[in-house]
């Protein structure tokens, strides 16, 4: 997925003065975003098939701005787009390409121009080009590959969606514990076809189990005739194949690694996985909390429209499912509506609060269980942290709302009532806020995915039956 | 803020045996968070201030670990257990604590103590360290300081927060575009007080400006005799020192850097920002979305409580008045409600579901925003998207509650009346939810911060007017 693990050969970076990313470019604006009038004369050559000015334009683009330009066309012009720039869409265009558009485009290919690609690609890379195929296009790539890839792709597939053993590169470097620095060095230069682009040299022991890694800082400045056994760091993280991506990169972040071992069951080292394939999945996974909280699903605006709309519509059902639970307990109080309709007017204002104040403490909690801040260890502590805050906040909205109340329609008991209600909908709002993502989690239910409707649920219910119920039990309707 | 870019001695590395990240460990679970019966035992030990147990206990964690279980003990025993394990208070434990422990411990300090601390530090984690200090206590601090460290933080400090000047490493190896190979393998190995920590190297011309990157391993698999001017990527990222930590986030991810130079405004190589600093902020700005969107504020479930009540009670107030506004469109309608209060059991349902569908558009919105997908190239094509997938999730959902409530209540008119308020809330929910994101972030207003207050009074009032005010146009009261 990304440019670093890619090979490059040393030899070839005399060659590359073209690119250059600097801010005076004519094709990027400041935030380093393509220039909407460059993207504009790119679409304009496209709709006049004009295939050599397309050439022209995209030549000097970095590949991962090739890959967002993909993006920023339209969909219809992304298969003309393609065919133009034949000769650049080079492996790194391809990792880059957003998953979606990247789907499209495969779907679109015969699947011997696709097997091609993959086996340029890195494995793990040629993985997220294939995975989402469906199995029968899946098999026809496959069947048109070398045995070696074939089977190297094969194998990460057997591995589950979003696990190490996906993710991890099978290029990388191992060596006995019995070399010195300057036997690894030789061992470097003689061996053309290890992967150019490594940040550590991992230390293996006859079994082929990883017990120790060595910086390449550290190989660089030590002398050759020291052996690594006494360089190498004996401290190591070591992923298991089946370990999801998203711990992995919780490990990568605590420890602040580069790259790490991929070990399997019998802690045999099958692969690496290098921090450049982390920072998207770092990325991904801290940024889809505010889209599943709000039910928006995947949230690629890329994706087929037909299935953002099924994701969000399902979501949006079970909540008007519950908007009817909280209209019931309205239901309730129809007469007192009907003598009184003031309270119609303000019930909206403690339901909605309620909701508010519950979205708050669902976000806080949900990012601190995702980061492992939020532990079984300072659970009664978080508990009782948030309940402190609910009743502070919601003595506050109370006092404000209650003497709001109290002086514009000249009635000091509504003002209690709504400043009572408004206190009990917060400490519902906080409880819930927390408790629902907590017991969620328990029972391994990603907090993030469905907490929300509960808290809502919740808030809009209670909400209605403090203010409506305290309305009726003191006799104002 | 890393535990990989601070100094370590290769040579060191033999002796340390003792830590090893395994799942086996006595005090990690499976999800390699500490856990919560090694936890008690520390706070059991600390409160019986049996200090040599608590030294025992922590000495084999890991400095991450050390620094998650200051946050997962109470507030009055950190200090405790600062002072039971002196000696593992070492600079990877300071650099990893949350902000606001190190903050508090910080300020319970002598400033001889701090500046102690801040010396061993590199830059970047000192001014972490220190920036959050009032000023008096920060000069305090510097006073203490040697010339020479003081000064590359107080020039650090000198940048805006957040800047990459702020996060930028001093240390880092830059050489002339002349020397081969061996003269850099040479260089390295001569020079004990580089850093021992780096990824790639910088080739610079006479004036220190950077022309060119090796990563070591290119320099690793090259013979001794080729110029570096010959090996090195002439392709490079350069970060202005006053560019925004988010911004720098984008560009490591977007080329998938491991490091890169930052300059000052004539060019000059001035410091470098590595990856393990960013992986921080990337998770950090991509989670803060789901924070902001809420209202929560900073979210950091270690911030002093009564700065969470603060935070969370002025998003809360802000909507307090827009709830008030929506109540008032309400009011305009009390006579009808007191005719026929199945209304105001059913109004919510509609000005709700508006909620929701807004802030999923939203949600979306944002991210995109954030991670540079929604550009002005494809604004129009992503607003008739939104568009489109407004208008056939309020068609479906009108449909649903149209024909529930002509059911239920036996009201084809009230049915056709919910059904049609339900369709345009549905577009005023996705037309805002995506118009105010854009507008604000042309207005340079993070989207995050502010648009569910525009929205949700948005869809509020505009769900309360449209039910019932279609009600009292067909006559329904």
């Amino acid at each position: 997925m990304s440019e670093a693990d890619l090979k490059h050969d040393p030899m070839d970076h005399a060659e590359d003065t073209a690119r250059q990313d600097a801010p005076e470019s004519d094709s990027l604006d400041e935030d380093n975003r393509l220039k909407p009038e460059f993207v504009r004369s790119v679409k304009e050559a496209l709709d006049e098939e004009d295939t050599d000015r397309v050439y022209d334009l995209v030549e000097g683009l970095h590949p991962a701005d090739i890959a967002d330009l993909f993006e920023l066309v339209d969909e219809r012009e992304r298969l003309t787009l393609a065919s133009s720039i034949r000769d650049l869409m080079g492996v790194e265009v391809i990792a880059e390409l957003n998953d979606w558009v990247r789907e499209a485009l495969v779907e679109a290919l015969p699947a011997d121009v696709v097997a091609e690609i993959a086996e340029q690609l890195d494995t793990d890379d040629a993985v997220a080009m294939l995975e989402d195929l469906d199995e029968k296009d899946q098999q026809a790539v496959l069947a048109e590959m070398e045995p070696e890839d074939r089977a190297a792709i094969e194998s990460a597939l057997s591995y589950p969606e979003e696990s190490a053993g996906r993710l991890m590169s099978r290029d990388f470097v191992a060596v006995h514990e019995s070399m010195t620095v300057g036997d690894l060095i030789d061992f470097l230069r003689e061996h053309r076809e290890l992967p150019t682009e490594f940040w550590e040299v991992f230390i293996v022991d006859p079994m082929h189990r990883p017990i120790g890694t060595c910086s390449l800082s550290w190989i660089l400045r030590t002398p050759r005739n020291i052996p690594l056994y006494d360089v190498m760091a004996r401290d190591q993280t070591l992923i298991p194949a089946d370990m999801d991506q998203e711990e992995v990169a919780l490990r990568f972040q605590k420890y602040a690694l580069i790259s790490a071992a991929v070990v399997d069951p019998s802690g045999r080292l099958i692969g690496q996985i290098t921090v450049d394939d982390i920072v998207h999945i770092i990325q991904e996974e801290a940024g889809e909390d505010a889209l599943l909280l709000s039910g928006a699903g995947d949230g690629d605006i890329n994706e087929p429209i037909l299935l953002t709309v099924r994701a969000r519509l399902t979501w949006l059902v079970v909540n008007l499912a519950t908007a009817m639970l909280a209209a019931s307990v309205v239901g309730l109080f129809q007469g007192a509506i009907a003598k009184f309709a003031l309270l119609a007017v303000l019930m909206p204002i403690v339901s909605g609060m309620g909701g508010n104040a519950g979205t708050q403490t669902l976000a806080v909690a949900v990012r601190a269980i995702a980061t492992n801040q939020l532990t079984d260890s300072n659970t009664v502590r978080m508990i009782l942290r948030e309940f402190r805050i609910a009743l502070a906040n919601g003595f506050a909205l109370g006092l404000l709302i209650g003497v709001g109340t109290w002086l514009i329609f000249d009635n000091p008991l509504l003002g209690a009532v709504i400043a009572s209600a408004m206190v009990i909908n917060n400490l519902v709002a906080g409880l819930m806020g927390i408790l629902v993502p907590l017991t969620l989690d328990k029972f391994n239910v990603d907090p993030a995915v469905s907490s929300a409707v509960f808290v809502t649920t919740a808030t809009d219910t209670m909400g209605f039956f403090s203010f409506l119920g305290l309305a009726v039990v003191v006799g104002l309707a």
